[in-house]
C-alpha cells in the first residue's frame, strides 16, 4: 500500500473521531470579542499537538495566547508554517437553530456551531489528518511549525510582534499554509490567491462646543434649534458612502483596478460563475449591481467596502421603546476592507480628512485595528501544490486573484518574506451569522485533499 | 379672612404634607412605553379624588385606564376641565444622582423623580390646591371636570375615542385647563397658547426582493456586492433633513411663518430672551443656529423637526461589540413634530412620497401614533385669568404663541369646541431625561397661583 493509500485508510476508518474531536472543540466557546474561554481553547489545542509529538507552547498574546509549535520529520526537506485562528465571534445575540456551541449535528448531515466553518472545522481537521498520519506509521513529508492566535476576529493584535519576535526561526519556513472549507454549496470548490486588508473603526458623535446636548439627553421638542448627535452621525455615515456602498472619500480608492492576470483569473472565474447558487448560499434575492459576473466578482473582490457593524442612539437597546428625547452621543462600529495598494495610515488620514473638510470635525473617529491587504502568486510552489491536490478531490475547482474576506496574511509576505496558501475542498458556510455550519460528509475530502497536499507540497 | 387668603393659609400649613403626596405618585413607577404600574397609579388617583369629595371612575383605555371624575360646587356658573396625565417617559436606560422612582430630594431643594416636573408634580400639586380649599372650608369657585390619561407619552391613543364618547357631557364645560410647573431655570415664566403636534414613527430596512441578506445576517466582506440594509436607512434617514435638522420632503412644510399676532408675541418674548440661561437649562453650548433670539424662538416654535429617538443595526446592544457582519434589518424611531396647518394624513402621506421618489420603496414607513398641533387665542377667558393670576405671583412672564413640546390639545379645541389654558408658575426640568426634578420651594407660586386661577376664572 503506498503511503497516501495508508494514510487515507486511516483517515476513513477514524472519520468518526475525527468529526467527535471538531465538534469537542467547538464546544469550548473562545470568542475573541468577550474574552470568554480563550485560555481554555489555547490549552487545550496544546494538548492535542503534544499528543501529536509536536513541541507546543503558549506565547503571550494581547488578550488570547498564541499556540505555538513544531513537528520536526526527519526525512522532510520543506517546512511549512501552519497558520489558523482558534477564536470565533460572538453568537449570543443571534437566533440558531441550535444553539451555536452545542455542536448539534442536523438531520441533513450539517455540523452547526460558531466556528464549524470559521475557522474550527479546518483547524481541526487538519490536526485529524496528522493523527492519521501516525495511526498509519507513516513520516510525515513536511516539517510543520504551528502559529495558531485567538484574537483573529478582533483583527489579530498580536500576531505582527509575535512574527517579529520569531521572525529569525519563521523566515526558514518554505511557505505558510492557511486551510479552508473552499467548497460552496453547489459544489464548486474556490481557491483565493490573496485576502483583502480590514480596518475596524468606531464612529461617534457626542454633544459639546460644537452644539447639540453637551450634559444629558433631553427632551425632544428641542430639535428645533439644539443640533442632534444622531442626525450628525447619520449625515457624516451617508457622506462617506454613495447609495450603492461605494466609498466616497478623497484620497481612498472606491475600488482596484486589477491588472492582466487577476484579469485573466476573473475571466476565467466568470465562465462558471453560477449567480442562482451564489444567492442561495447567501441568503439573498439579487446583487446590488445590475452586472454580468465578471463585474459582479470584480465588485466583491476588487471593491474596498465600508460596513456598518452597528449602529447606535443613546443607550437603548433593540426592541426597546426609547425615550423621546435628543440623545447626548450617538455611535456606530463599522469595518473598511482595503484593496491591495491601500495603506492603513493613509487610509485612516483620509477619513479624517474626509471628515474635517465636510464640517464634521466633531465627529470622532476612532481606528481599533487595522491591517492591509495581501495577494500570492500563481506561481508559487506552495499555490500549485494546493491546486494540483485540490484537483485530485473536485473536478470544479475555480481560482480567485484574492479573497473578499480580510486575514493579516501580509504578514507572511511581508513581514516573513514567505509566501503562502490557502484552500481546501469541503463544504461550511454562515461565517460570522447565525447557523454557521459545516457539511459532516465533506471533510472527508478536506482531509484527503488536505493529506494530498503534504505529500504534494513535500514532493516539491 | 377673604376666602382666598383662607386658602393660602391653608396651602402654607399643609405644604410638607403636599410634598409628600407628589412623593408619593412619583414612587409609583407609571411607564406607558412598558405599561409597568399604570393601573395601580390610576386607581390611586381615583382614590385621591374620592377623597376630595369628586366622583371618579375609571374608563377603559388601550393599555393605561382614563380616570374620569366630576367635583360640583354649589355656587360656581363655570365648568372648568382639568386635564393632565399619570404618565411617565422611561428612566432605566438613563444614569440619574439618584434612583428615578425614589423622588429623593436633594439637598439644594431639588425633588428628583421621573414625573416630578412631567406631570406628576403639577397634577398633584393641583389635587393639592383643592386639598387646601377643602380644608380651609372654602368653597371652590369653579365646578371641575376631571379627565387624566396614563398615554400620553406613548401619542394618547385612547382619549380622542373617550372624549368622543363623553363629548356630550364635556362640551359643557366652558374650558380646559392643564397644569404646567412654567418657570424656567433663570426664573422666566412662560405661558404658551397652543401645543405642536407629534407623529411617533418607526422606519425599517429588512433585506429582501429589493436585495440585502434577506434570509440571516451574513458576513460582512459580502457587502462589495450585496446591498446593506444599515446603509439604506442612513441613506433614508439623511434624505429626510438637511444637515442642520430641516426636513426636505416635499409636501411637508420645514416651518410655519407667524402671522401678525404670533410674530407680536415672538417679539415680545425676545425682547427678554436670555440665551445663556437658555443654554445652561439644556445643558447645552450653543444653538444650531448663529441667529437673534426672534429667529432662535422662531425655530424652536414654528420649525417642524424629526427627531432621531432610536437607531440600530442588527440585534446588537449598546455597548456591545457587534459581528463583523452585513446585518439583515436596521430600524430607527423617530418623532416628527408637526406646526399648525399640518395634518396627520398628509404628512404621513408625504413621507412615504418621498421614500418611494427617492428610491427608498422597500424602506419600512410604520406611523406608530400621531396627532395635529393646537393653538387658543391669548383673548380667551381661560387664558386671560391664568396669565392675570401668574403675574400677581411672578413679575417675570412671558407669553409664547405655541409650545415646542406636543399635546395633543387639539382634542379640546376641535373636538369638543371648547378653549384651553396650560401653564403655572413654578419651576422643574430635565422632562424626559435624566434627573428630571421639580424645585421643591417653587411649589407653593405653583399652588398659590393656580388657587388665585380658580377664583379669577370662576369670577370671570
Amino acid at each position: 500500500m503506498s503511503e497516501l493509500r495508508a494514510v487515507m485508510s486511516a483517515l476513513e476508518a477514524g472519520f468518526d473521531d475525527y468529526i467527535e474531536a471538531i465538534r469537542t472543540a467547538i464546544r469550548i466557546p473562545s470568542v475573541s470579542k468577550t474574552g470568554q474561554g480563550l485560555d481554555e481553547m489555547a490549552a487545550w489545542l496544546v494538548t492535542q499537538l503534544q499528543l501529536l509529538g509536536a513541541e507546543a507552547t503558549l506565547e503571550e498574546g494581547q488578550i488570547a495566547p498564541i499556540v505555538f509549535g513544531s513537528l520536526r520529520s526527519p526525512g522532510a526537506k520543506r517546512t511549512l508554517l501552519f497558520y489558523d485562528l482558534y477564536d470565533v465571534q460572538p453568537a449570543d445575540q443571534q437566533h440558531w437553530v441550535s444553539p451555536p456551541f452545542a455542536a448539534e449535528i442536523s438531520r441533513d448531515g450539517k455540523l452547526i456551531g460558531r466556528g464549524a466553518f470559521n475557522s474550527k472545522g479546518p483547524l481541526i481537521g487538519f490536526l485529524n489528518v496528522l493523527r492519521a498520519f501516525n495511526k498509519a506509521g507513516v513520516e510525515l513529508p513536511v516539517n510543520l511549525v504551528f502559529v495558531i492566535e485567538g484574537e483573529e476576529e478582533i483583527g489579530s493584535p498580536s500576531l505582527e510582534p509575535f512574527l517579529r519576535k520569531r521572525a529569525d526561526l519563521l523566515r526558514d519556513c518554505d511557505a505558510a499554509f492557511i486551510p479552508y472549507l473552499g467548497t460552496n454549496a453547489a459544489g464548486k470548490t474556490i481557491v483565493r490567491l490573496g485576502f483583502k486588508g480590514l480596518m475596524m473603526l468606531k464612529l461617534g458623535v457626542r454633544g459639546g462646543e460644537w452644539g447639540g446636548p453637551a450634559e444629558r439627553d433631553i427632551h425632544a421638542m428641542h430639535s428645533g434649534w439644539l443640533a442632534s448627535p444622531a442626525n450628525e452621525l447619520v449625515s457624516a455615515l451617508a457622506s462617506l458612502q454613495s447609495r450603492d456602498g461605494k466609498l466616497s472619500v478623497e484620497g481612498i480608492a472606491s475600488g482596484l483596478d486589477p491588472d492582466p492576470d487577476d484579469q485573466a483569473l476573473l475571466a476565467d472565474a466568470a465562465s462558471s460563475f453560477d449567480k442562482q447558487a451564489w444567492l442561495t448560499e447567501l441568503g439573498a434575492r439579487r446583487f446590488k449591481y445590475d452586472a454580468g459576473p465578471e463585474d459582479l466578482l470584480r465588485h466583491l473582490l476588487f471593491d474596498s467596502t465600508l460596513n456598518i457593524d452597528g449602529m447606535w442612539v443613546g443607550d437603548t437597546p433593540p426592541g426597546v421603546e426609547p425615550p423621546t428625547h435628543l440623545a447626548g452621543h450617538a455611535n456606530a462600529v463599522l469595518d473598511l476592507r482595503l484593496v491591495p495598494g491601500m495603506t492603513v495610515e493613509a487610509t485612516a488620514n483620509a477619513l479624517r480628512r474626509h471628515l474635517d473638510l465636510h464640517g464634521f470635525g466633531h465627529v470622532e473617529l476612532e481606528v481599533t485595528s487595522a491591517y492591509p491587504a495581501s495577494k500570492t502568486s500563481v506561481r508559487e510552489p506552495v499555490v500549485d501544490a494546493l491546486l494540483k491536490s485540490c484537483r485530485r478531490h473536485t473536478n470544479d475547482l475555480t481560482v480567485y486573484p484574492i479573497h473578499a474576506g480580510a486575514a493579516p496574511m501580509h504578514l507572511f509576505t511581508e513581514v516573513l518574506g514567505i509566501p503562502y496558501a490557502f484552500g481546501g475542498v469541503g463544504h461550511g458556510a454562515n461565517a460570522h451569522a447565525p447557523n454557521e455550519y459545516l457539511d459532516v460528509a465533506s471533510m472527508r475530502d478536506f482531509m484527503a485533499a488536505t493529506a494530498d497536499f503534504l505529500f504534494e507540497f513535500g514532493a516539491h
